[in-house]
């Protein structure tokens, strides 16, 4: 390890991440070589989840050959860390028994984490593979669904009895063979296994070891039922600074623990899966092959270019009118323009505000009252603006007033339709992220052309 | 606490959060209705964060009379949890004297998170009102770069020598009265006061009394340097799957904690931002008032009126074909919206690999190439689309052959823009998602409408 770091120019102060650009550099240098050793010897001091954004940043050729090298000495734990797609490709070059041996060695929610996204016929590959204990737990798991506090859960976790001292906590841990790798409560539970509290580690260390655990419980027990979706686990996580929270079954029994390390995975999954959305993009796809890519993409494509000929339909009633004042269809497009980048602000606002749940029945309508507002002085500047600028250039005035009063319009749609599509789709229960751009930026084109041509057509004509 | 519960038809089992649509709205009636007693009742048992929750959905005259009624019994950590415009009023209302009082009793990365954002003339009158000793602290750490390490750590933390044992730092712990109100692992530093490894307390209850607390670090440090950006500190909580990590000064010694519920909130913050900015939204203002959002968005709103305005001379260069086929106008929209979806889609994907480090160096042209062919692909696709609908809708084989052909080259500039526009910006040290769209649109629509226009021009008449 010493001489590795020395052969690729570390120094003795340990870098913020393990995977500099200069060691990922150099075991490529060492990859293309063929050099076995040295490519072992460059990646044995790195952790799991900065080998795996190794194995990511590989192209596939590289990647087989990597894999090939390291085959039987990859920490299990890099599985779990691994984009999907890249996963995918990893385990069909593991195989089913590699990958099973592997698996089993993981911490149930992070077995079930890799084997979830599995395709289904590997996925069976796989679990047949492993040993029938741990087969059943991650099974047990995988009927849970997805999303679910029953996917994030993990098996492993400390119970006691809530009528245990301090110190016999102490002397149980300190006897028990089989504790979680990591934990950071105590979850004291009655007899019939329901939890009745948590109790952080920190609050042991400062007890004397006379005093019953049950009267050192924090003060609110959080206790997640097994089908909590996992958003709402990452708001109480959030919301109460939570670093494990026990999960309960229908009956009320403890039977798995979240930790806060697959929370903050879930809250930028979220996050990402909101932006993606609202862009048209399915599901980031970075790592993704190009003809997948291409068809996922292409389904929002369809429905735009679908709602693109429409607009244009609509255009098309206008003939006669273009026809007669060809600056109309110079102009146009500033007023759709305008119309969608004022949707859009205001639709980014309320998804994001609807997804931290700070939009709510009580504040709604203030807040449709203050898009309506903001849109519309927003609509008066850009009149001003846009109709000033319309009447030098073609020398009308009339069209300027004609293109300030579609702007204002427009904009006034905009702030509606930006606010009321998502929160009218949340209610439906749609996800205001995938559908609300579409609905939106349609209407500003339609709003936008027909304010514009059609104030044109009565006034100029 | 019990009637409380039972008044609002709540039950024995705890809902997942403290704030129930029905709890709000019984607090809000009783505020209508005077009846401070009641309010007081029914705020009592809410989480500090819940109460944060309660306070931002009320609308302002709500907000000043709840204030008012709850004066001297808030949490003060509802304070650091509040939403930054909110905080402002609130602030405003309770005054230097008793905002700063209320700092004083929080950590103290709380109580920079509180004041750091405060108008400066409201910042200094709290800061003078707070005593000489947690004022010094707070200033001290003002001092450092906004969004770094020094403004997100806590100064209260448990250090203790090396050589210590298990028993000794246990025995420590229980007698010592000024421990940090949570704490997940204890940092093992040296004589000059340098951390030289953590460990979580997990492993201290689990080990006998007589281990050598140097014999039990945790296996990397991850010590961080006081002006780390919070971005790559939450990377690196992420990636390494930690709770808590000690923050260091230029000479290696140990200065404060960082700790994972202050990391959540900044990736809540940093993927807030990524998405605000790809929509011009500056940053979240649900909660602003309305002339300070409509200023914020309209700076957004004027850089693309200019663009539009910029794309409609462009359009005017070619007045005299579209004077002679009107379809032109009719349909030139659509080559150029399409370019704009297919561009946000790339450059959405390549802001958020970029955000993530998951684009880097290596995989840079690969990802070029990608991005490329996927558009490409999907141009070939639209392009027969709208090929055939636009040939169909005017009987004109031609026309169908010009649009088809203008899409396929605003897809492949779509693809090359929307990849090749946030990577300049990030190499130039611009924040890719403040800037790429508009960029990227701005080019898809002057290119969607000269090559439809120019294809025409060259062709059809």
């Amino acid at each position: 390890m010493a001489e590795a770091t020395r052969a690729v120019g570390g120094t003795d102060t340990e870098p913020l991440y393990g995977l500099t650009t200069r060691l990922a550099r150099a075991i490529r240098a060492a990859l293309d070589s063929g050099d076995r050793e040295r490519v072992r010897l460059l990646v044995g001091p790195l952790h799991y989840s900065d080998l795996a954004d190794l194995i990511e940043r590989f192209n596939p050729g590289d990647r087989r050959a990597f894999i090939d090298i390291m085959r039987g000495r990859l920490d299990a734990e890099m599985l779990a860390e691994l984009d999907e797609n890249v996963r995918d490709e990893v385990v069909s070059q593991l195989g089913a028994k590699e990958t099973a041996a592997a698996v089993t060695e993981l911490d149930s929610d992070d077995a079930v984490h890799v084997i979830e996204d599995l395709d289904e016929a590997v996925q069976q590959q796989v679990l047949e593979a492993m040993p029938a204990g741990d087969r059943a737990l991650v099974e047990e798991n995988l009927a849970y669904p997805e999303d679910s506090a029953g996917r994030l859960m993990q098996r492993e976790l400390v119970a006691i009895p809530e009528f245990w001292t301090v110190g016999e906590t102490i002397d149980h841990l300190r006897e028990s063979t089989d504790l979680p790798d990591d934990f950071y409560d105590i979850i004291a539970v009655d007899p019939k296994h329901q939890p009745v509290g948590t109790i952080p580690l920190n609050r042991i260390l400062r007890t004397r070891r006379s005093v019953r655990m049950k009267d050192i419980l924090a003060p609110n027990l959080h206790s997640v039922p097994v089908t909590t979706d996992q958003e709402d686990i990452a708001r109480l996580f959030r919301q109460h600074d939570l670093v494990s929270a026990p999960v309960i079954d229908d009956s009320g029994r403890l039977v798995g623990v979240i930790t806060v390390d697959d929370v903050v995975d879930v809250i930028d999954e979220e996050a990402e899966e909101d932006l993606m959305r609202l862009s048209g993009v399915g599901e980031t796809d970075i790592f993704r092959a190009v003809l997948a890519t291409t068809r996922s993409r292409f389904s929002w494509l369809s429905i735009n270019i679908l709602t693109a000929i429409a607009v244009s339909v609509v255009i098309g009633f206008f003939e006669a009118s273009i026809r007669e004042v060809v600056a109309l269809a110079i102009l146009m497009p500033i007023v759709a323009s305008l119309g969608g980048n004022a949707g859009t602000q205001t639709l980014t606002v309320a998804v994001r505000a609807l997804a931290m749940q700070e939009l709510t029945g009580q504040n709604m309508l203030r807040y449709i009252g203050k898009e309506l507002m903001v849109n519309f002085l927003n609509g008066l500047l850009l009149a001003a603006i846009i109709g000033i600028a319309a009447g030098w250039w073609f020398g009308r005035v009339d069209l300027g007033l004609v293109i300030a009063g579609a702007m204002v319009i427009n904009l006034i749609v905009a702030g509606a339709a930006g606010s009321l599509v998502p929160l009218g789709l949340q209610r439906a229960g749609i996800d205001p992220a995938i559908a609300s751009s579409v609905f939106v930026t349609t209407m500003t084109d339609i709003v936008g052309f027909v304010a514009f041509l059609g104030l044109a057509t009565i006034f100029l004509l």
